[in-house]
């Protein structure tokens, strides 16, 4: 059985929506950090970090944190999500990895400062929003001679961009101006199990 | 014939120690950032982002970005730097993925705002030391109980945190506090093969 560990997030839903897109069998348990339950011991067995997701896999004894580690997991688990044909595998891990390390750190620290930070810094901010518009128009480019950022195929990359993609509408960090990431946007949204996805353990909100 | 287009950074190091570390053939080309090389044509059309490292492999007609996807695909290669036991091949590639995503761009923040932005931010600077250093304890716990990230195994998780160790060394972000991780750079630093790589295509300077 496999239990996953997650909350309403951008890290969050890449897994939820790979789960249900997968149809595997899952156990779902709501860490809410607005509550702190990510900093009680028995989450830091699992993440010492206290950072969600996390998913443990009893079949394979696996226990994993970090969410691309984990979409990983679940792509070689099934054989699915992830093309098998080397050129486009690799294309499809590169651009996971581009999400991982350079647009969902970047968005995160937009977040921070637009949302969350005690103080107005509008440097911070002015900083943040250019990073992420550079991401974004990177992203547009590949969007713009592709359906999808491996290619032809709907990958594991995909699924961990519209996390990020999501959270940045619903709280309104506007990319309508990359047109072809919006496009690809609303290809993926219009998914039913990426419908599923974002709507646990709960759908997100503003705040 | 493997290419790989660096400079003298983080994360160029960490591919020219794995090259160095694996004993495979590669021409390496440097791409100079201080002087804008990373936003000529010629480059951009390998990474449309403008980062390195770049790797190309004729053998393979494969081209790649991100550092962490080249350094899981040197090991997919060689079936080395990572192991082949699940449950220790899945430990490694979720430090690589913390690191990729937690830990790099997290230092990486920090560099900005501590040596490149214009203006003094006393806000964002001690926000990116708490983050910094709350990542580093994470990796400290981890290596207070194993050798190396995976476990008993030197893996390609090691040399991607080495990457950022290095230069953290280099520009004076102390993590002596940090016992366990400061022992782990020092073994790690004493690889003949990470010496090698540590000065390609140039030895890093603090500027």
């Amino acid at each position: 059985m496999i239990t996953l560990y997650t909350d309403s997030s951008p890290n969050g839903f890449k897994i939820t929506i790979a789960l249900e897109e997968l149809g595997l069998a899952y156990t779902l348990r709501h860490v809410k950090i607005a509550e702190g339950e990510n900093r009680r011991p028995d989450f830091l067995h699992l993440n010492p970090h206290g950072r969600i997701p996390v998913l443990v896999d009893d079949s394979s004894g696996i226990t994993l944190f970090e969410s691309a580690a984990i979409l990983l997991y679940l792509a070689d688990k099934t054989g699915r999500l992830l093309p098998s044909v080397p050129t486009m595998r690799w294309e499809a891990i590169q651009w996971l990895m581009f999400n991982a390390a350079s647009v969902g750190p970047i968005i995160g620290q937009r977040v921070h400062f637009e949302l969350f930070a005690a103080a107005r810094n509008p440097e911070a901010i002015a900083h943040y929003r250019r990073l992420v518009n550079e991401a974004f128009a990177t992203l547009d480019r590949r969007l713009a001679a592709h359906p999808y950022l491996a290619g032809e195929a709907y990958s594991i990359a995909d699924i961990a961009q519209f996390g990020w993609t999501h959270i940045a509408r619903i709280i309104g960090f506007d990319f309508s101006v990359h047109k072809h990431m919006s496009a690809w946007h609303e290809r993926v949204a219009a998914r039913p199990a990426v419908q599923r996805g974002i709507a646990l353990p709960a759908p997100a909100t503003e705040a």
